[in-house]
C-alpha cells in the first residue's frame, strides 16, 4: 500500500545528486532516481523535464531572487554595490549549504554538457540582474557591466568556496574578498 | 564542367550568412548553402560539422588570438591592462568588419540555440584569456576576475557597436569607453 510522501521534488533532487555523485551522471537513469526517491518515473517527469535539469532547477529562481534584492536596495548606491545588493540574498541561501553546493559542482565538472548548462544559467542570471539594475536607474551599459562584474566576482568566490573541504571561510566573506580584488584590478603591476 | 573554385570555406560561410539573414536560420538547409556557394553538401561537411558552427568557426580562433596578445604584452601591466592586451588584436580583426558582425549578430539574436552557443563561446574565450593571464604571472583568482571584466567590457561595446547603423564610433573606441565605465563602477551613486 503506497503511503503519501511529502516533497517528492526535494527527495528526487536529493536522490539524483547522490546517484550522480556516486556512479556518474551519464550512468544514472531516471528510473533509478525515481526508485531511490520512492516515486514513479512519471512523478519525476512531473517535476523535471529531464535528468539534467534536476541540477539547475533547485526550486529557487536565483535570477528572480537577485532582482528582488536590487529592487529592495537603498537608492543612490554605486553600480557595483547595487549589483551586490542583488546577489547578497542569493549568497545567503547558497552559503548555508556547502555540502550540497560542493557535491553539485563536482557533478557538473565531470560532464561537458552540464558545464555548458551552468555557463548559460550564469549568463542568464547576469542578464536578469542587469535588467533589475536598469529598473534601479542605471543606464543600460553601466547596468550590464555592473552585473557582469558582480556575477564574475561571485563566481570566482563560489569556485574557491565549493573547492574548500569545510566551506571555510564562508561564501559571503569570499565574495567580499573577490570584490576587493576587483576594485584593484586597474591598479599597479605585478 | 566544374571549374576549380578557391576558398570553398569562405564562400560557404558568406553564403550561409546571407541565407540565414534573408530567410531565417531555421528555414535554411545545408543543401541550399552548398548550392549557393557552388559546392556539394559533402564539401560543406568537410568544413563545418553542422549549419550552426558556420557562425562560430569563422576560421579565426579568438581565444588563441587573445592568448597570443597576452603572451606578447610588456611585463608589469595592471591585471586589466594585461587582459586588454589580449583582446586588442581581436578587437582590431572584428572591428574591420562591421557589416559582417552586424549581420551575424542579427542572426544569432533570432534563435535561442544560437544565443546559447554564443554565450558558451564567450565563456570559453574568457577561460582561455584567464589561462593566458596566469601564464603572464597573475594568481588564478585575479586572472579570472580580470578576464571576466575585460570580456564583459568588450561584450558591452560589441553589443552597442553591432547595433549601430554604420559601425561608428569604431569598436576599439567603444571598448575604451566601456573600460572607463568599468573603472568607475565602484564609485559614486546615481
Amino acid at each position: 500500500m503506497a503511503r503519501w510522501q511529502p516533497d517528492s521534488r526535494g527527495r528526487l533532487a536529493k536522490a539524483a545528486l547522490v546517484l550522480y555523485d556516486d556512479q556518474g551522471f551519464e550512468n544514472t537513469t531516471v528510473a533509478e532516481i525515481a526508485a531511490s526517491a520512492g516515486v514513479t518515473e512519471r512523478t519525476f517527469f512531473r517535476h523535471f523535464p529531464d535528468k539534467r535539469e534536476v541540477l539547475f532547477a533547485g526550486g529557487i529562481d536565483l535570477g528572480a531572487l537577485a532582482a528582488e534584492g536590487v529592487a529592495a536596495a537603498a537608492p543612490g548606491l554605486s553600480p557595483l554595490d547595487a549589483a551586490m545588493a542583488g546577489l547578497n540574498g542569493l549568497i545567503a541561501v547558497i552559503g548555508e549549504r556547502h555540502e550540497f553546493a560542493a557535491r553539485r559542482r563536482r557533478i557538473i565538472d565531470t560532464n561537458p554538457e552540464l558545464r555548458e548548462r551552468d555557463l548559460i544559467k550564469n549568463a542568464e542570471m547576469s542578464a536578469t540582474l542587469a535588467g533589475a539594475l536598469r529598473d534601479y536607474g542605471l543606464d543600460e551599459e553601466t547596468a550590464t557591466l555592473a552585473a557582469e562584474a558582480a556575477v564574475g566576482a561571485f563566481r570566482v568566490a563560489w569556485l574557491r568556496w565549493t573547492a574548500s573541504k569545510d566551506g571555510r571561510p564562508p561564501l559571503a566573506d569570499q565574495v567580499q574578498e573577490s570584490l576587493e580584488r576587483l576594485r584593484t584590478l586597474t591598479l599597479g603591476g605585478l
